[in-house]
């Protein structure tokens, strides 16, 4: 998703060529891919899926809907065994017309119930706390404690959470969390990019490391202290970025990777 | 500010033909007004001044940035007690260029400061925590936990916490959080409006009581069982309510509070 403009193949390719061996996919560029193509093409290029993006939004006060995100999670998770990705991240959900807790019991609900099918398939589902700006429609999960929480209630080897700088940077109990995770082995997922000050879109103004307020580097540090040692993700939804020439912006990201990360 | 296209004399005459006898005066309206004509304009009006908004922006990375924000904080609670204000509320600022360690130490040394100006003037100091998307330019406190606990620290009669349901909805400690600082004296002040979903704009698309995703008679609830008994202010910020004639606005406004808070 960080680079949007190119397709599965151009992602692969040019990551690959800079050096870059890991890349999580966004299932919109998977739709109309074959995938087992996709597969031949990872290899060729030795290229690692660190997760598939994303699962998830499972609250609705809609009993329907809530029935359609589960068949949709399940062909998320098929999609990530097929891909041979160890992590499906999810994006929890929300429904503005219920209260936050509702909404949290059936993320609760439904993340258990496509559980088995996740062991089935080998791909742990990572709960992504996202940034309390997004309470009202995108995720009823947005501090980490929250997430904790929840992978501690659910209490299974299939269930973690992800940390993306993003969402969690403000939060004055980030560090306690982080080892929190870390300690019990359910940090499954680091994303890094930056807080652009002003930020002027809810969704695509994100900031390559280094443009904005987070201290990347001091969190990576918690992270690691954690006792992860996956990858480092860069993550960045950017009007601005994907409106430039791609190979330039991923020396840039390549660059702003080794300075502010 | 919620009936922003007006000027303070529109505003009281137009609040008080409503029925509504208390308003925040927001200090941009003051620019260019004789305080003491305000002052009889209120009384003619039996209006009474709930808070004076806004004062802090205290963090910056520069020494005389600090400097200057003391100045005008002494000056906003000269304003306050101008305008029989019993309150002055507290947007505290953050500058992105440093930790929010450090911007809260440098808000709580500013509040210490201008403490005793304060005490003088009869005006206590509110400070409000501001939703985490503001962290990295309008405040380094983004909860309620972390304002009390400042509140609690500096320990003054005239030192206290505004809960703003827009800023804090999201918290899942938010209930406990209101009544630590109803228990102890420190709930200074009350604000209300809604959360739309989407929302589109980050200062200026707030929506009404009954618009949005908040559920306010549950937070009003909370704040009343902590013992408050001040006014329940109507805080919206809205370029698209601002579009609109007033009057019908306030109508809404006064309608939307007795139906939805």
């Amino acid at each position: 998703m960080t680079t949007k403009p190119w397709d599965l193949k151009q992602c692969i390719k040019n990551y690959s060529a800079k050096g870059i061996h890991g890349i999580t996919i966004w299932r919109n560029v998977l739709e109309g891919q074959n995938l087992r193509d996709a597969r031949t093409m990872l290899d060729d290029y030795n290229m690692e899926v660190v997760s598939v993006a994303r699962g998830g939004f499972f609250p609705s006060v809609e009993e329907k809907k809530r029935q359609a995100a589960m068949d949709d999670n399940l062909w998320a998770i098929n999609q990530a065994f097929l891909v041979r990705a160890p992590v499906l991240v999810l994006v929890c959900g929300a429904d503005g017309r219920q209260p936050l807790e509702k909404s949290r019991e059936q993320i609760k609900e439904g993340i258990i119930r496509i559980l088995p099918e996740a062991k089935a398939a080998g791909v742990k589902l990572a709960i992504e706390p996202l940034h309390p700006m997004y309470a009202g429609d995108r995720s009823a999960i947005n501090t980490l404690a929250q997430a904790n929480q929840m992978a501690e209630e659910i209490n299974s080897d299939f269930v973690g959470v992800a940390v993306d700088v993003y969402h969690l940077w403000w939060d004055n109990n980030l560090q306690q969390e982080i080892l929190r995770c870390g300690k019990n082995g359910n940090l499954l997922a680091f994303h890094v990019c930056d807080w652009n000050v002003p930020t002027k879109d809810f969704l695509n103004d994100r900031g390559l490391m280094g443009d904005g307020c987070i201290d990347v580097p001091q969190i990576r540090g918690w992270v690691e202290d954690a006792g992860f040692s996956g990858y480092n993700e860069v993550e960045i939804f950017s009007h601005k970025y994907w409106a430039t020439e791609q190979k330039e912006y991923l020396e840039k990201i390549k660059n702003a990777y080794l300075k502010f990360t």
